[in-house]
């Protein structure tokens, strides 16, 4: 679908990028981590992007796509893994980059403009002794708007949950895709609506979320005798309420040697956690490591961790070997590897955890990410998966889910096919009134017609 | 035990309390909770309470006590309910009172004298944007040494657990009491030789404990149509990893009647449940109310709510209404009553609290205090009881106990009487190294001469 002379006419003035480089880099994000994905995906593109410089700006773009029918995906710092951002119709990609301005900042909460990026937003916040809860591993470029529209846990989950908890967003402004656009401000529960929605419903201009107030999270690597102790451990010292942390993070003995920058922390055969937690905590996470045969082999301090993060020295913060980072380390050593996305139950979690790893022993790599789930300490995964065909992954991941073991299925750009990822909520009910045109993120949310649109919406 | 001249000579510079009335009032706490601990302990006095100014001081009653033999019994808030601080062998009284300094403060973690209140230390740590991470309903009067000696838990617990639990005290220092004193820094696993102690095993001089960043705490009460709807929905609010909290107490309809300043806010014959919310999380609170049948009606904000515990205004902290408060609360209304300290195992502690309220109907009033234990929420109690006699009152407990609800019996002051509230930890062992003329707090250990001393320790 070509952009038409009469959509340009309207964006005469808002910067737009066309150099096809351009275009095929911000029609992208990270899918090809999944095969399949890598196959259905990597051809396609945007006619056009749109760099709106403030509100008004992006709600111009949003009437101008909505008189013309042009398709519309918002783009956040493009670090998804399904295709979020992906335009599967072309038209226009819709980069926030530079909406990223704090609104404003208060004791337990703060307002961001959502292509304010999550490291940018914690920079702003130190000196303000407050942090975000929660960070992906991509913690340098994703947004925060990008987060709750395509994201779910990350660093900070291990403490806070998951960014669909109750209470965990505040509020959402979206705009709608219509020919005269509207600001919705949704609350409470409804922020559910556009949550994890991909974009299909609306376009989310800023997000309140609660603030974390600030600890000083030094980073430890610790290595195990086995899997099995590394993960009991895990579990414990998440489980200890009184010892604040960031991150609690495990690999199986065959994950460590994809790490190479933390190979030298670990011997043949170790598994490995990795721990953000709170310096003055640092002894009582050494004496708990200890009791579980465990012997602490990287140390670096709150102060040293934090510039790292901020791209001072060598060595990159701890975080970012972690939840979805690991897999990108691993997929540069061996192109052929891909992942999955699981979650434990709680209680039998450790359990399972060794079931797999005896069941799926070279085929599918444990790494674990503990947290806590509605009150409870389990850990969800993100194993690596030594990929032979896509009827193999189907299969492997049909026996995990047989055994009780939850499976979010990361090889699907579809809303609908997603599993336990997917918020239970009427995303496609707002779409309908976000997007009466249906020209958001076509093809990701399949099934949204289905039902008529209520009078009352 | 008359106090001979040569200690008074000892302690000549030092201030030191002799008129009766006051050395009765510093030898005393609120053991009269319990009608066992009033008959057994109301005779108790100190013959001299001695008020040292500083360290150094503290050494030279140390080492006088030590030379002649005296008993010598530390007191911080005295706002214990066991009799922790009261002399049963008279001799002296050591009033912490004046020990009470900021020792210093960093990101994550602070030191303190033992004697700080710990209202105070909160006014010095809020302009850094830090808290205690705990604090009993005594706040304005417990300090931070008789926290660690004597108590266990408070507001906090609900995100924290317990102060024994690991890495909730970074450091102890403790002053022996020997003809020459020495100072002992105990760190990491150590402090637990003293904690919960009631002071029978050396002095605690400063107590060094990792700081909670501030959060702004909203008050709320909720009142709810049954106990039982009042608690699942208490549960459930505690397992919301995602909000904030600060405190989540629980009444028995019945027990809102000895509560004067909180009936207005509760019809006949509802439960209530009183909250301590980050505030910008208030919504998310109110929402999971209203689903578990709830209505608020109590709303203060954090500033209202902080000017509250400071002294302001005519309602005092909603803290000050929880924990044992609700004890005292109900004793000024009902001289007869008295309380158990009951914990309830995770998991099944719903259906416990319902056996319980159904089982001793009139008779014991729960009174719930929701917390993390070890990664997992449950439920303490600090239940009402309608005294009748002492063998009733151990019938109670028995079956109690059976049922597999444990007891910590609050009605001995004899640690080694005192259940699951007792640390498991060599007490007795350093008793033995830091007081070895057995002269601290005697009596409320029994069984400290048991084994011989080692010639390690």
């Amino acid at each position: 679908m070509p952009i038409s002379d009469a959509l340009r006419r309207d964006l005469a003035d808002i910067e737009v990028l066309e150099d096809p480089r351009m275009v095929r880099l911000k029609s992208r994000d990270f899918f090809w981590f999944s095969p399949v994905l890598k196959r259905a995906l990597d051809d396609k593109r945007a006619d056009l992007v749109v760099v709106p410089r403030d509100k008004a700006e992006l709600m111009r773009v949003a009437a101008s796509c909505a008189r013309h029918r042009v398709p519309i995906t918002v783009r956040g710092g493009g670090t998804g893994n399904y295709g979020q951002a992906v335009p599967l119709s072309g038209g226009v990609v819709l980069d926030m980059a530079k909406l990223d301005r704090m609104i404003w900042q208060k004791p337990g909460a703060g307002r961001f403009q959502a292509g304010a990026r999550m490291l940018e937003i914690d920079r702003l916040l130190a000196p303000l002794a407050h942090e975000l809860r929660f960070y992906p591993s991509t913690r340098q470029a994703a947004t925060i708007g990008g987060f709750v529209a395509g994201g779910a846990a990350g660093a900070g989950s291990c403490t806070w949950g998951q960014i669909s908890d109750p209470g965990a967003v505040l509020g959402v402004e979206v705009v709608t895709v219509e020919e005269t656009p509207r600001l919705i401000e949704l609350r409470g529960r409804d922020v559910l609506k556009v949550m994890h929605a991909y974009g299909v419903n609306g376009i989310i201009t800023e997000v309140e979320v609660p603030l974390a107030p600030l600890h000083p999270w030094c980073e430890r690597i610790a290595v195990f005798p086995s899997l099995a102790a590394a993960a009991k451990f895990a579990h414990v010292f998440t489980e200890c309420d009184g010892i604040a942390k960031k991150l609690v993070t495990v690999f199986d003995p065959q994950i460590v040697p994809y790490l190479r920058r933390l190979m030298p922390y670990a011997q043949a055969g170790e598994a490995m956690a990795i721990v953000m937690v709170s310096e003055p905590q640092a002894e009582a996470f050494e004496l708990l490591a200890a009791d579980h045969g465990g012997r602490v082999t990287f140390r670096r301090s709150a102060e040293e961790a934090q510039q790292a993060a901020y791209g001072g020295g060598d060595m990159p913060p701890i975080y970012e070997f972690t939840w979805n980072h690991t897999t990108l380390h691993a997929i540069r050593v061996e192109p052929s590897i891909t992942y999955l996305q699981l979650r434990f139950p709680p209680v039998v979690n450790l359990e399972l955890v060794d079931w797999v790893a005896k069941r799926f022993e070279n085929e599918v790599l444990l790494h674990l990410e503990f947290q806590r789930r509605f009150g409870k300490v389990t850990c969800s995964s993100l194993p690596l998966v030594r990929y032979t065909t896509d009827a193999r992954l189907d299969a492997v991941m049909a026996e995990l889910d047989a055994k009780g073991v939850a499976v979010s299925n990361p090889h699907t750009y579809v809303l609908d096919n997603a599993g336990w990822k997917r918020v239970d909520a009427p995303q496609a009910e707002f779409k309908r009134l976000a997007d009466p045109h249906g020209l958001m993120n076509p093809g990701k949310l399949v099934d949204w017609r289905a039902e008529p649109l209520r009078a009352t919406a």
